[in-house]
C-alpha cells in the first residue's frame, strides 16, 4: 500500500456541544492527528470545551477561526463528511472506505482538511462548495446519523487503517507544479465574480446556488499553483478591459 | 470478499458511565449491531443509562446479566477488546484490521461476542480467558486507550466495512459438526476442573492462573458439539471412576 503523503487537519463548523468537541480531540489524539480548527464557534461552547479537565494537548492548540477558509486556506485538499441519509446534494457521497483509492486516483498531497458539520443540520451545501469530495459512513438507513465524536474516531481510524495518515509529511513548497491551495483557489474565485457580475452574468435569484456550483467547478479542475497564477493574471487583465469599457 | 454469516452481540463488562453505555447503543444502531449484554452493572448506572432521554431501542433490549457466562454462553466465538498499551498478556493481541482475515481462516461462524472492559480497567484475565481472539485498535503508543463508546463505533464500522458482520445470519442448528458454544463447553471445563481437584493437580498458589491457562487451551482446541459431548463423557466416567476408588 503506497502511502499518500497527506497531512490530515480536522475541522468541526459550528459544533454544538462542548463534550463532542472534547471528544473529536480525544479520538484525533488517538490516531496521529493533531490539528483541529473550529469555524464560528458559539462562545460559551468553545469555551466550555477547552476549561474541560483533562482536555487534550490537542484542544488546547486547536484555533477557533471565525470562517471556513481560515480553516482551509492554507490545505490543498478538503473532504466534506455527511449523514448517510442527506438527499440534497448536487454528487453522491464516497462511502468512507472507498476514500483512500479515490485519494490514491486523484494523487491528492500536501495538507488535507476533513469537515464536520454541526450535530444539527451538519454542513452546509456552501461549506460543501469548497469540498473536492464528500464522503460518508455507511451507516444504517434507518439509523444514518452518527455522534459527533464517534464519527469523527471511525474517520480517524479508517485515514489510519487505510494508509492515508501522514502526520509527518512535509509540508509541500509552493512549487509551480504543486496543487493549488484554497486560499490561492478562493483569490482566483473572488476575482471570476467581480467580473461576472461586472458582465451581468450572476442573476441575483439564483446568485448563491451560482456561486455555489462554480466554486466546485473551479475545484474540479485541480489547477497547480502556476495554473492558479496565470488564471488570476487572465481574469485579472480581463477586469482591467472591462473597467476601462465601462469607464468609457 | 465471502461474507461470514457472523451473528455478533456486544458485552461491555461492568461499565461505569451511563454516557458511554448510551454511545454504545447509538453506535451499535449505526451499524447493524442489534444485541447488547452488560455484564454486572452498578445498579444506579444502568438505571441512568436506560433510563436516558431517546435511549435506542437496543438499550431499552439490553440484558443485564450477573456473570460473563450469562452474556456468551450460547455464543460460538467470543473476541475481547484490550488497548494498545496492554503488557500483562499471554498473547499478542490482533490490530482490528485483522480480525475479519483471521475469522476466516478460523472458518468462524455463527454467535459471536465482542467484549470491551470498564473504562478504567478493561477486561480482567479472567475474561480474557473466555475469548478466543484479543484485537486491540491500533492506537498512538502514547494515547492508546480509547473512549469506549469511540471504542465501540470503530469496532462496528469495522466488522461492517469488512463483511463480517451479518446480524440476519440464522443461528447454527445443533448440529453434531457445529462449533460447540461457550456453555456447554463451560460444562465440559467445569467437570474438568472437578476432575484435576479431585486427583490434585490444581495447587491452591496456582489455581486462578491455571484456571485461565487451561480455558485457553480448551477454547484453543475447537471443539464441535460432538466434539464437547464425548469429552464431557469421558470426564464423567473419569470422574465416577475416582469417586468410587476414593471411597474403597
Amino acid at each position: 500500500m503506497d502511502l499518500l503523503p497527506l497531512d490530515w487537519r480536522v475541522v468541526l463548523v459550528r459544533p454544538r456541544n462542548p463534550l463532542n468537541i472534547g471528544a473529536a480531540a480525544r479520538a484525533m489524539a488517538n490516531f496521529e492527528l493533531r490539528q483541529m480548527f473550529v469555524v464560528a464557534p458559539h462562545d460559551p461552547v468553545w469555551r466550555e470545551a477547552r476549561s474541560a479537565v483533562g482536555a487534550e494537548e490537542i484542544l488546547r492548540r486547536a484555533r477557533a477561526v471565525p470562517d471556513l477558509l481560515g480553516a482551509i486556506g492554507d490545505a490543498t485538499f478538503v473532504v466534506g463528511t455527511t449523514a448517510g441519509s442527506r438527499r440534497n446534494l448536487d454528487r453522491a457521497p464516497l462511502p468512507l472506505p472507498e476514500l483512500a483509492p479515490w485519494l490514491r486516483r486523484r494523487k491528492a498531497r500536501g495538507g488535507a482538511a476533513l469537515l464536520f458539520g454541526s450535530e444539527k443540520t451538519g454542513l452546509s451545501n456552501e461549506n460543501l462548495s469548497f469540498c473536492h469530495a464528500i464522503v460518508h459512513i455507511p451507516t444504517r438507513a434507518d439509523c444514518p446519523s452518527m455522534n459527533l465524536g464517534q464519527a469523527v474516531a471511525v474517520c480517524a481510524y479508517e485515514l489510519a487503517r487505510s494508509g492515508t495518515l501522514a502526520t509527518r509529511a512535509p509540508r509541500l513548497a509552493s512549487h509551480p507544479s504543486a496543487p493549488a491551495n484554497l486560499q490561492t483557489l478562493d483569490h482566483v474565485f473572488q476575482r471570476a465574480l467581480r467580473v461576472l457580475d461586472t458582465v451581468g452574468y450572476l442573476k441575483p435569484k439564483v446568485r448563491e446556488a451560482s456561486i455555489i456550483k462554480l466554486r466546485r467547478l473551479l475545484l474540479d479542475l485541480e489547477l497547480t499553483q502556476s495554473d492558479a497564477r496565470i488564471l488570476g493574471a487572465i481574469l485579472a487583465q480581463i477586469e482591467w478591459g472591462l473597467s476601462k469599457s465601462s469607464g468609457e
